[in-house]
């Protein structure tokens, strides 16, 4: 099956956003086995996305469009497709009463544009929006499938991964199966990790082995293509075995979802312990990808963030002369951190950060230096020494992924 | 001049990065006033390219392409748009000297296949590559262009501020000029800011007004198309004081990357005032927002993160009886925090968030709402009640935003 993806936005072509959610699908697709053969960008413009709808029409089968469905004017996704597969528009009630819900809840009028959102195409399979208000919808004709779905990424994953991947798996003619297993990793960057799989990766064609970086962690994902799951879990045993075996010691964790943050609340959750944080140049990251995972106030009493050489000193009680004398972005000053703020929020563990994150050097000391601390009843207090490369997003973004990698490991060493 | 952008690569349609140059181009060319009107991506195959060559050329005037310049059997783009347009391809000498030179400098023997890189369409204008091997080109034929450029950034970029945008900018029969002005607004929905100037968005052509959303904030762009920037200036101007008239309150800000945090550090600069954070439900968002700003040491010393109550009482002095009896999420606690956070780091404001960012209820309170207390010297504090839809993640980002906007406009009442 030939798929291609369509975005509608002129904030698109007017350079505003990168088209993200082209590069999103095109993994989820290839991951359950869709080719994807062209992406397009059109404006909010019904004349143009009509000829794009024609195009896309006689060369592939799955049309993907993203954007388009809100509730403004410019908003024309659905009249457009509507339009050309020559089918109405209706009000979708369990859509409508969502929207209505949320402006309830918020205590705010609706205003009558935010009706639209609640518009399909009469005939269609709608995918609801369980994190926004306008509903997704696949509408068939012909043998092919008009897959429509709302541009913000926040709404548009979740219903992808609920709604939209089991719908096209369900057009597939054959019943193969594709099922994959992600592997996690740390510490160890994309290219090299390929180069140590290298083999393997040119080898292998099902499953398949592909590696993948974000957000300062790298995954692999081993797909494999059978009749069913059972089998498809056969297939990857060995490939894994083999990854394991090369690179296991730069894994953390396992599966979609679980980033670094996540596996430690989890861990943290199963024996019942609890963390606090003193944060210098992380400057309160390292605190919120914590607490951005639900439920994180049972391992998660509070932090300090000790910005300024007072605040380390004042609240934290690092010496006058260490910070003289080491600095502030020192072994001493990371090792001081840990223990106080472990000692003041009475936690199971307190770690520390404190570095150079650019874009100046700090203390005549290099940007990219960063110390990361780990305090805890019955070992020493570790400090980590690290230097990182890149621009001062990217510093604080890994400084805090190290800390949390930091943590796990010991974690899981006792 | 209509444009638009054609991607060549597999790797972009395998989801394994996104079409940035896209939106980069996007960018420039809006700034020299060229419309885009479309962007696609196709993979290294010469009949789908082909295809979109014959598209394009269709519709539009300045074909640009990017990638498919290397040295690879799968870089074919010169190859296709030659055909296409029906012109050979030679090597262009100083092309081939300076990929000659590059190889001898590495001291490395230069494979046949480099050899590739140094052709170019006969007759077309070279535009020469200053930070890698293969030249970018541009070759006209009725009354079109079809610019060619290679894939990498670091490529890309360079040659694009060098040599394309003079090329494109002589192309102009007139010598118009897009001015463009960001309004910057929070505190009001995409959807409700339209409505309000919906009559103006329809009626204006020359300047228009888009308005967008992104990251818990709205952005309204007015550009104008004119013979110089005075005269846009001047078209603007009317516009922006009628949108100012009817959606002023909600203005807190100019400009394209001028968001909340990097506004209200600069303002606190300005003044040479101080500010710091008791978080407890954005648990360090909102710190981490500040000191994502390059040179925020100077106007912030640290923050407490007080998740627990125990960090609340302990940390902030919160006394227990008011935990007991009001809440942590409430009024009161709201303005002890801020009053203590204050007093602890010294600051000219003390700034505090407390609330329920869900999934669950606390204290028999509604997920979304949050109270945000704001002190300082000279005035009682302040402290505002919100209610917030939506999940975790939206609820903690939007709330730091209201935070910052809160201090944000007392600062600018005094």
């Amino acid at each position: 099956m030939r798929a291609e993806i369509i975005a509608v936005g002129t904030e698109l072509l007017l350079g505003q956003i990168a088209n993200t959610n082209a590069q999103y699908l095109s993994q989820k697709l290839a991951e359950i086995g869709v080719s994807v053969y062209y992406h397009t960008v059109v404006g909010d413009n019904a004349e143009r996305l009509s000829q794009v709808i024609r195009d896309a029409s006689a060369r592939s089968e799955i049309i993907l469009f993203t954007g388009g469905l809100g509730p403004t004017q410019d908003d024309i996704t659905k009249e457009t497709v509507a339009s050309y597969v020559g089918c109405s528009l209706h009000i979708d009630e369990p859509a409508m009463q969502r929207i209505a819900a949320f402006f309830e809840q918020r205590g705010i009028i609706m205003t009558e544009n935010n009706r639209k959102q609640a518009l399909v195409l009469t005939g269609s399979t709608v995918f609801p929006n369980d994190t926004g208000m306008a509903p997704g919808m696949a509408y068939q004709q012909d043998g092919r499938a008009y897959v429509l779905m709302p541009g913000p990424p926040s709404e548009l994953y979740p219903m992808v991964e609920q709604y939209v991947l089991p719908y096209l798996v369900s057009l597939r003619p054959n019943k193969q199966v594709f099922h994959s297993k992600v592997l996690r990793f740390f510490g160890i960057g994309e290219s090299a990790l390929e180069e140590r799989l290298l083999d393997l990766i040119e080898q292998q064609s099902n499953p398949t082995i592909a590696p993948y970086a974000k957000e300062f962690e790298v995954t692999i994902r081993i797909t494999a293509r059978a009749s069913d799951t059972e089998e498809a879990n056969r297939l990857i045993a060995p490939v894994e075995t083999e990854i394991r075996n090369r690179v296991g010691q730069f894994i953390y964790g396992e599966g979609e979802s679980s980033s670094l943050h996540e596996v430690l609340v989890e861990q943290l959750k199963q024996r019942d312990e609890t963390i606090a944080f003193a944060e210098s140049c992380t400057g309160g990251t390292l605190s919120s990808l914590i607490t951005s995972v639900p439920g994180s106030s049972s391992i998660f009493r509070g932090s300090i963030i000790c910005y300024s050489n007072e605040a380390k000193e004042q609240l934290l009680h690092v010496p006058a002369a260490v910070l003289q004398e080491k600095g502030a972005v020192s072994e001493e000053t990371a090792r001081i951190l840990a223990e106080q703020i472990r000692m003041k929020m009475g936690t199971t563990y307190g770690v520390s950060v404190t570095g150079v994150a650019g874009p100046d050097s700090v203390e005549g000391k290099p940007v990219g230096l960063v110390y990361i601390g780990l305090a805890g009843k019955g070992f020493d207090t570790i400090v980590k020494q690290v230097q990182l490369a890149g621009r001062r997003h990217a510093i604080i973004g890994r400084t805090a992924k190290f800390a949390l990698f930091h943590a796990l490991q010991r974690l899981k060493e006792r």
